[in-house]
């Protein structure tokens, strides 16, 4: 099986093809050796024209003198000891590439990194006014831009995972600090919304771990307040993955289900909201290639059955899913298993209350989306969750180990 | 200003007007000197002719032999020495009447309660499903009804509040339990929900506090289960109340509005769910009485401007409440001006995000309910909420004062 492609890696090849450079001009190299040194020099490549190097989208002063909130070496968590930078113009689009090593954690290797290549894909609002206001609350949170420096907090994230539960997302924080060899003996990871306990957040290297509760209001409140945390870290190329739990169709409990289209409980790719009275639908479409990576990435670990199909996001987790158990009911077992099937002959193979939002908000605002959900039963066999509590916690680990191989993966350290 | 009428003696006296009783020959005497003995004799009251005595709604076996379920003496938290009962039929409604004796903390008095008047509105599903199941797993609670015993944990809860942060629940727990002289100092709430971080819930005497998340999903998936347990465990004449925050509209921040009417974003007082892919609307309506009640707990307190209005009730804090600072934004001021004042104009007060489903659910399931949220700020002023942390601390504990009133008065002890 070949590995994936490094995703900074392919897309730097992607612009090289663009810029009709021959694929050996490329700037990137596609492994870097333990131990090695920075190929500065190869940043000065011969194929790309001088006069390009001093077209910059990005603000003067970069390349010299003290960091600056744009400059790598500014950002807490990710030290560069040298590191140099290219701008130019690929048919119109100004273009950095960042070269640095990472010398951040005492890790046995020094690994050179394709930072962030930039068009610089910056974690982009569909809001103009957020960067008129003088200082943004992001009240849920307990952060604010007055109190806290973004850029330097935030400004290395490239994965942020999302998940309902505040201890399953550090639970997640620690297995990923292991597995990227971040973590330390006896470490902590500080909530970093301790000033509420609205949501919690985690935060090691690259990647950044938030509870978003139940339901689509509460993950939409995260995600409104966690983009403009992004935006104002000026973060760039950062991939998001929810990762959950949810009631399979059809499937055996334990499966792990990658949401290809997130769906109403009408089997509606669409996510409706009613804003200033009137109602708003947006299209709930997830990143394809993302998809297959992480499809990827799951046939490589072989641990567990992963599909990729269609989810389900309802408002309610009783009457709203079909279930017979609530404290409301007034349908019978034989409308429930008709329901059930028509959502699994459109596709659907697991429910739950947050994919549908959270593939329309990520998708407005630019950001790379995808949904990994464990399924806790079959909800054509039941609708009680009565497994024991071992076997549940099992289950709820495997969207965590996919995505943790995935972002070790994409990181070149796998 | 005169007293609230206790709403069990209230409606005592209601059910004895039914049977034609002189008012004078009322089973409940209207305030209990502390520290007197209770008056069982009163119960064999001469006006109740002898053959009523016989008949029951309840299983026999009730006012002799060992405690049963059903038997106020197998109530851990309540513990009565001595205890009368009658039951007898009102214009063909079965009506039991418990006197009992709380002697269950160290209090400083003795009080006659009234723990019961009864035709006896025990909280009902409505769902018959769930009286079928052998085990009733509520997951999100993490409790079972084959691992607990819900008569034993919950049978004497007549009190419940709700409201979205644990922390806050915790907080209001312990200051109910100073306001009703069940606190011991250094005393310990533990948290009911230990096994989950979904929700939590506190109990003290007679009041359970129950967190819910934010959103009508979550507070959905909450009430669901917290019906179901009051439910299994044969709780009655349960008063549900939830104690929030919210955005005012031209009410100065602080103030507290207590909800005539629950409404959606289009201002209709309704609640819609899709329900096997099909549109299902209840009413929003809340206990009018109840919103009296409050009101005058409020004019005796004294301590903040209170007022009563209608409640929107909205799928998003964001662009679902008008907001200009969001991560998405397509409107303008003017616009989000027209919609507020549109909705002050349709009565409305104050905007938050669980207030319809909480109507809906509690008035399917025969509970009277309330909500009772302060304003954090003025949506016609502006969008964040930046007031210091310890304006905003002091605002949070105002539905809580009022409600810990309410309670204190229901149960004689204001």
């Amino acid at each position: 099986m070949q590995p994936l492609p490094d995703p900074f890696l392919s897309s730097a090849e992607e612009v090289l093809r663009a810029a009709c450079l021959p694929p050996s001009k490329s700037l990137l190299p596609s492994a870097a050796p333990a131990g090695s040194s920075p190929p500065a020099s190869s940043v000065a490549d011969p194929g790309v024209p001088a006069q390009d190097r001093a077209v910059s989208c990005l603000p003067p002063g970069i390349l010299s003198g003290p960091p600056t909130r744009e400059d790598p070496r500014a950002y807490r968590g990710w030290r560069s000891d040298s590191f140099s930078r290219v701008t130019r113009v690929v048919r119109d689009i100004p273009v950095a590439v960042h070269l640095d090593v990472d010398l951040l954690f005492p890790a046995s290797y020094c690994q050179l990194r394709a930072a962030s290549l930039v068009h610089d894909c910056l974690v982009q609002l569909s809001n103009p006014n957020v960067a008129a206001m003088k200082e943004d609350v992001l009240y849920h949170f307990s952060l604010s831009t007055s109190t806290h420096d973004f850029p330097a907090m935030f400004g290395d994230v490239k994965f942020v995972c999302v998940g309902g539960s505040p201890s399953r997302m550090n639970t997640f924080i620690r297995y990923v600090a292991a597995e990227l060899g971040l973590a330390h003996p006896g470490e902590e990871y500080p909530n970093i919304c301790a000033g509420t306990d609205r949501y919690a957040m985690y935060k090691v290297g690259p990647v950044l771990s938030v509870s978003h509760g139940m339901g689509i209001p509460s993950i939409a409140i995260m995600l409104h307040e966690l983009i403009k945390l992004l935006y104002h870290a000026r973060c760039s190329n950062v991939t998001i993955i929810r990762i959950g739990t949810s009631g399979g169709i059809g499937l055996e409990p334990g499966s792990v289900v990658i949401t290809q289209q997130a769906v109403d409980a009408c089997f509606k790719p669409e996510f409706e909201q009613i804003v200033l009275g009137k109602r708003v639908v947006r299209s709930t479409n997830l990143d394809e290639q993302l998809v297959q990576e992480l499809m990827q990435c799951s046939t490589n670990l072989n641990e567990f059955t992963t599909v990729v199909g269609n989810t389900m996001c309802t408002l309610d987790f009783y009457e709203g899913q079909g279930r017979l158990d609530g404290a409301l009911c007034c349908y019978t077992e034989k409308d429930k298993q008709a329901y059930l099937h028509a959502a699994h002959a459109a596709g659907i193979r697991n429910i739950e209350m947050e994919s549908s939002v959270f593939a329309a908000m990520c998708g407005a605002c630019g950001l790379r989306a995808a949904v990994v959900c464990v399924t806790l039963l079959d909800r054509l066999q039941g609708d009680q969750i009565n497994s024991p509590h071992e076997v549940l916690a099992e289950y709820q680990q495997r969207p965590q180990r996919l995505v943790g191989h995935f972002i070790k993966k994409s990181l070149g350290r796998a």
